[in-house]
């Protein structure tokens, strides 16, 4: 769990009676392949019946893009633009072009080398929940996100290798949207060694977050430009809508080289169709359109494909999250992924309002969707309640036992004729037991994953000490956790100039939320 | 969730202004079919070498049978027997025998046709948590398993069509062991319709068991015997030794026709090798012996093979279920039941000691290791706390929720050129809503599962509800059932022959829980 590849985010693992330390349990959390077998929910044909829909649905019923600039992009390629409704209709050819320059492999560069990330089919990433307004947790109660939560959160998500992306939590309401920015960045660069976020709010406070990344990594504009450093993540606003801030993300992000991350968020029943294979239809439709944008700002330009596909409740319209059918809608996006060939991402999630038994369920089912799905980044894999108006500290760290677990499940497990282990097998006689067997001795100490947060101990012990749950125990490690105060290796004179770049950006207002 | 398959275990959607009744959503979690990719854990040589080895072990090692009547069974097939240690080496052509011999598909008799289960590779049949010494619930604390807990897990496992075969879920330590099997028997044949449990406790009481639930189906012997009406577990008592009440078990079973679920409880570290491959392999090797003296009991008897391997924390020695060791244990037994080619069993469960995330996350990570398996039956499927020392009413609710989704994964999901609905998606302006789209009206009712536990309404108004998480929804629902206190439709007369049969067993003073 901590941020060291080399500590590797173990406690060590002893025997009650041992006296010496014993050897830490090597693990590697980072640069997962996807070891599950990908589903199909739908047949190859119907998947292709699928796609032709979505490039019938661009070229004859379009997309409004409400950015002027987005427009003209697209009607210089090609597309038929009615201005009055800010329609654009999209030919199949013009898509095609931007898929075939896409790239099908990014590396986003971290503040180290072993913390890139690598965004291709058969890589699998994970990030926190992110963009809550609202933070929670059982000892301060549910409140409006802050910059205390902000912080607190990206200090909890740089102490787990398995969270290799590094989302905004929580929107820290308490710091002004025109310096928000500021914070957000300066927080995350001196916090986390890890991939940061920025927000796509407008050309503006993009180009600052550039330049403050940029000058805080001590590069020049070409190297920045030359390969990804940050992302974002583009939502568009379904149906058939791409804002103004979105499309300006799209383009900014393209011309910048940094990624882009394009996410119809469509509710089944709500902002899509009622279907499965008609809301994954609009959202691949969507996304294609927004990837063509992005492509068309800069051929070539880091963009990911991705989904966020749930049902509503139909009696109340609430979102739901972890449904059967949020779990197909992310197996169908896989297989129109799969189609495209292009990085991906999908989502899992929950809306229990608490961290119980509906919210751990909720998340891990959807999870599985994602994993079986074959998403190359699965978003909001830990923390979210209430559909993520609140995102929970002491959810963020059970389902980070989750995500481990899955972790474990990506690396090889030995199998050779020493681990089948004739031998250890004739040591123990009938009805006898392994615990002093060689083979055990020699392995105690590193052959089972040490869980986070799970307490394995019997019902009396367990009782005695205070009959403690799963959330109890949770605080107990977040609070560890932001008491450490980890800081990213970095400068002194760069973590001043930040500072003091900052100060004169904001002592100038900042810069809108807007372009 | 009800007993009854034309109501579909589901209530009726309706929207908030609807007069009318909605028409029902129309569901059917039986006979599930596991539409998972299956998932490798070791190559297929290394798996092949797994199987050479338990072979080896059964040669050169050999198992010990306490059973003389197994040894004696054992050596005509021409195993070599030694009495002074009661060790039985079994050679490999024996063992090929047996496999040869037994059966593919096994369909398992129950109360009514729709509620018969068949156990085949492909199938996907679950089972509650079963054999627990406690029961726990949040009204009446944790306390030893009575008869009213039983009668009161065997009516909620009757509601749910997502459990297809009924276990006794709980020991009911308050009924004296000579007469415990009538009473398990009668509550089961009286509150449920489906496949019922017998255990495997000496030949006395499994007879008289197979008498109570021939009489009350209204069998003769002969067509008793010609299918298989109930079920049993027969654990090995690793390592290498198989005890007298399951030998006897094996035997018996296997003569009577009726079905034997060989289940190894191999614990890596503790009753089995620390290596996943070398569990696995002790697993196999004592699964093939328990099925080669079933098999030589009577060619040609429904047995599954099975496997419940997990880890122990080495720190404590305590089990730990639904690690990552037990889900890639899981993979290898799978693949392991594909190489024979026998339906099998698997398990999930939790270490927790409430109902909080970790037990969630544990028994939803294992079940998912049991998927991915190909598991024919996955059993301790709901409800398990404590590695099974207790069951929890209301983790059981909470976990049905989990199964079934699952199921609904498992039923086809339309993707007709209505469903991708290019008309519907024109139907909505670019940022309009789908909530009165005509494809939504036509469908709202139906389209998506109705949650069981879940709670999707927003915090505002769970706050005001009174912030009641899932373990306090679970408790309404099992109430409500054991309060229906449903009884399977029968003949009374049947009924009375059954009560009268018993009273007379029991003046005679029953039967003891031996051979």
């Amino acid at each position: 769990m901590t941020g060291t590849a080399e500590a590797g985010g173990r406690r060590r693992a002893r025997r009650g009676g041992a006296r010496e330390p014993a050897p830490a349990r090597a693990v590697n959390y980072t640069r997962l392949r996807n070891p599950f077998p990908p589903m199909a929910v739908f047949s190859d044909d119907r998947i292709a019946a699928m796609h032709d829909t979505a490039l019938r649905v661009l070229e004859d019923l379009g997309v409004r893009v409400l950015l002027p600039e987005g427009r003209a992009l697209l009607r210089a390629a090609g597309a038929i633009v009615d201005e009055d409704s800010q329609t654009v209709r999209i030919g199949r050819e013009i898509v095609a072009a931007a898929l075939a320059s896409a790239p099908r492999s990014i590396t986003v560069r971290a503040a180290r080398p072993d913390r890139d990330v690598i965004l291709e089919l058969g890589a699998l990433n994970f990030q926190p929940g992110a963009g809550c307004p609202h933070a929670t947790d059982l000892d301060r109660g549910r409140r409006p996100g802050s910059a205390r939560d902000f912080r607190e959160l990206i200090q909890i998500t740089q102490a787990f290798d398995v969270l290799h992306l590094v989302p905004p939590l929580v929107e820290p309401q308490d710091v002004a949207p025109e310096i928000r920015h500021y914070f957000t960045m300066q927080t995350q660069l001196l916090q986390t060694d890890k991939v940061p976020f920025v927000y796509a709010r407008g050309t503006p406070q993009v180009e600052e977050s550039f330049e403050i990344l940029r000058d805080f990594r001590g590069l020049g504009d070409a190297d920045f430009h030359a390969a990804p450093h940050c992302y974002t993540i583009i939502n568009t606003n379904s149906p058939r809508q791409i804002d103004i801030p979105m499309a300006q993300g799209l383009i900014d992000f393209a011309r910048a080289g940094q990624v882009a991350i394009v996410t119809p968020f469509t509710l089944m029943g709500a902002m899509a169709p009622i279907t499965v294979a008609g809301a994954i239809t609009l959202s691949h439709a969507e996304a294609l359109a927004a990837i063509t944008l992005n492509q068309l700002a800069r051929p070539g330009a880091p963009v990911l494909y991705g989904t966020f596909t749930s049902n509503v409740h139909m009696k109340s319209g609430a979102p739901a999250l972890g449904t059967p059918e949020h779990f197909k809608a992310s197996l169908a996006a896989g297989q129109l992924a799969r189609l495209i060939g292009l990085p991906w991402r999908s989502a899992t999630g929950s809306a229990a309002n608490t961290n119980d038994a509906q919210a751990a369920h909720e998340t891990q089912f959807a999870l599985w969707g994602c994993l079986l799905a074959g998403a190359t980044t699965v978003i909001h894999a830990a923390g979210w309640l209430e559909g993520g108006l609140s995102i929970s500290y002491e959810k963020l760290i059970t389902d980070l036992e989750a995500l481990q677990m899955v972790a474990e499940l990506c690396a090889a497990t030995p199998c050779e004729d020493e681990d089948i282990g004739f031998d250890a097998i004739a040591e123990v006689a009938p009805g006898g037991h392994f615990f002093a067997a060689g083979q055990t001795m020699a392995r105690y100490q590193t052959e089972f994953y040490e869980p986070l947060v799970a307490d394995w101990s019997n019902y009396g012990t367990w009782a005695e000490r205070g009959a403690r749950d799963a959330s109890d125990r949770a605080t107990d490690i977040w609070k560890r956790i932001v008491a450490e105060d980890w800081r990213a290796p970095a400068d002194p004179a760069r973590i001043g100039a930040m500072a003091e770049d900052i100060a004169r950006r904001t002592a100038a207002g900042g810069a809108p939320p807007e372009s």
